[in-house]
């Protein structure tokens, strides 16, 4: 087991009715601004009712942040911020809205240029101003972790950052607000959740037994109320809840702690979506598969070992395990309704060298829980994945 | 699901040589009081280690707080603490010195008799100092939750505590730290996160397969490296390691979010220990297979399932099937070296009215998840451990 550190502040106030909870959990006096993003928290009446817990304090509403936040819309928030003096903030939405929310927080009482936030990774970030978060897309796990990811659009850059700073407070989960949810967002949060504990799991041995089987719960769980949660004729509240949490866990920490991460998926994937506006999830999707063929060797132990765990392959030589565990993968992700295949989404081999050439551009050259992975390992990745 | 809370900000300093960051988490101009149980901690270097960490901050150290930490003894460092103003509390031990300066730690402050804090069940707590650990014995899990027990001996009482003013502020979990012990301290410690994991679980279903698959996992690797931890003729790090975080995160309060939950064999062990000074482990070895077995009915789908899934048990009848269960649970802990009768530990029938009176002194007549294990009940429980 490596060495680690752990610490997560965030309380949850997780099940039915807990928005009405806030009001313990935001000071009397502040002056809070929400942050949404389209019309549906307004629509579904979440925004009434997290207006109605603020109770009487001062409040003001900042919408538009987009999927895959951007910078140019956080800077306008930050811009409301500071003119109107607000000090406590409330994203109400999923992580997108959640992830902007950890931004504003911090670039609002930054001194200089916030763009340094991004590229420093958020190492530049010394304080940031309180704010709590109301879940209604559980996916990124953004509500209990300390990370985020802005999108600069006039450079194609999609860029994430941590600070111990922008953990959030406190964080609403009530399971029962997904049910407006189209089911394509349901989908991609499962996938997404997936993919996050793959990360964190997928690499090499350590010794680490209990992370590899909190790890395992996390994805048996998902691969077991994924399909359930798509073919429901009515969204049925445990599953719902169990969506939730297991999103939340598998970002916040826990099942990273004392063993090697990858990540590699996910910073092709971010370009992918800085591009071609394909949803995070999907990107994944996309990468992974890919990713796995393409890491069988440094991979092997543990890609026999979640074949074996989580999809229960127990014959077959060891390469045909492996085959079957990454064949099992991909088949999850297509029955959820998502492609992983560039082709699904209408690219062809001429994004390749674009997303290679941003990859450089950005310093994601030494990828993996290895360092190993080259813009060349990135180019036989993504031609797999045609 | 249930509704649930769930907030833990401990900072957790897991590995090895971590003793050295304790410098980075104690304020500069802290006056710290460093509480310890016997001579363990000095003779072992470790004492000498945390005060090197502590570099030229004011510190002294209160020796002697016993196992099943006393009311009375804690009362003496209070003294110490109030008469010579330390502000900084640091636990170097096991749980019973972490609880004891949770206890000391809101003590200090308090208005009124501090036994109040105990008879409230710590819900008088209104402050307390801040404080860090150094752990030693993995067992309690006391280095990463808000809780704690203290034993006051001349009214043969021991009072569960719980308070969110005292999670520690950091915990350090070095598992070589754990050499030194002797190898009936550590089979305690696999028993007593076994047990903790347990009550958590073994209740009766509420479709919430992510918290069962959690306890299910530090079930099966508590029950891999228990026997392993005690046959091998040198300490093994990986395994010290994940008996240390298993234990943290089997009483940290996750796995019991959003589940019912049951106690019922801690509330009768916890009688036992102040009655007869058995280790609080061996209490709950002695209690929780005749708990299992009164407990059949209410338990039964949860007791199918933690016999399938973490001992492997697939054939036979419901009933063989729950026999076989809670005979592994026996064998478990006598594997580990620990009895499972009271006539183990020179006890006999005897003992049990005045156990059972005991439970009444103490409130203790609705155990269990379903709040219907009377003393009668209790009683049938300890007739059959004798």
């Amino acid at each position: 087991m490596l060495n680690f550190d752990f610490q997560n502040p965030t309380h949850i106030l997780f099940g039915k009715d807990r928005i009405a909870d806030i009001g313990k959990h935001v000071p009397a006096d502040a002056r809070v601004l929400i942050l949404v993003g389209g019309a549906s928290a307004e629509k579904t009446g979440t925004l009434a009712e997290v207006r109605q817990a603020l109770g009487g304090r001062q409040h003001s509403t900042f919408s538009g942040i987009e999927p895959n936040p951007s910078f140019e819309t956080a800077m306008k928030a930050v811009q409301v911020v500071r003119e109107q003096g607000f000090d406590f903030l409330l994203a109400v939405g999923g992580g997108s809205v959640i992830d902007a929310t950890k931004f504003i927080a911090a670039a609002a009482p930054f001194e200089g240029d916030p763009w340094k936030i991004l590229t420093s990774w958020g190492a530049d970030i010394t304080q940031a101003l309180p704010f709590g978060t109301v879940l209604t897309l559980p996916a990124t796990g953004s509500e209990m972790n300390n990370g985020g990811v802005i999108t600069r659009h006039d450079i194609g850059a999609k860029r994430p950052f941590r600070s111990n700073k922008v953990f959030p407070l406190f964080s609403v989960l009530d399971p029962a607000k997904t049910y407006t949810l189209p089911m394509s967002q349901i989908a991609n949060g499962v996938v997404d959740a997936f993919v996050h504990t793959i990360e964190q799991y997928l690499t090499y041995p350590v010794n680490a037994p209990l992370q590899d089987r909190f790890a395992e719960s996390l994805l048996q769980t998902l691969a077991e109320i994924g399909p359930r949660l798509l073919s429901a004729p009515e969204p049925v509240y445990d599953d719902r809840a169990t969506l939730m949490w297991s999103a939340t866990l598998a970002l916040n920490g826990l099942i990273g702690s004392g063993v090697p991460q990858d990540w590699a998926t996910h910073m092709i994937g971010h370009e992918l979506t800085a591009l071609h506006n394909i949803d995070h999830a999907r990107t994944l999707a996309i990468v992974l598969p890919s990713m796995l063929e393409e890491r069988r060797v440094p991979k092997r132990d543990k890609l026999l070992q979640y074949g074996e765990r989580v999809w229960g392959i127990t014959t077959g030589t060891d390469d045909e395990r492996i085959t079957a565990a990454i064949a099992r993968t991909r088949a999850f992700f297509e029955t959820m309704g998502i492609g992983t295949r560039l082709k699904d989404y209408g690219l062809g081999a001429e994004v390749i060298d674009v997303v290679v050439h941003q990859l450089e551009e950005h310093g994601m050259t030494q990828l993996g829980e290895h360092r190993d992975i080259t813009p060349a390992v990135s180019r036989r990745i993504l031609e797999a994945a045609l």
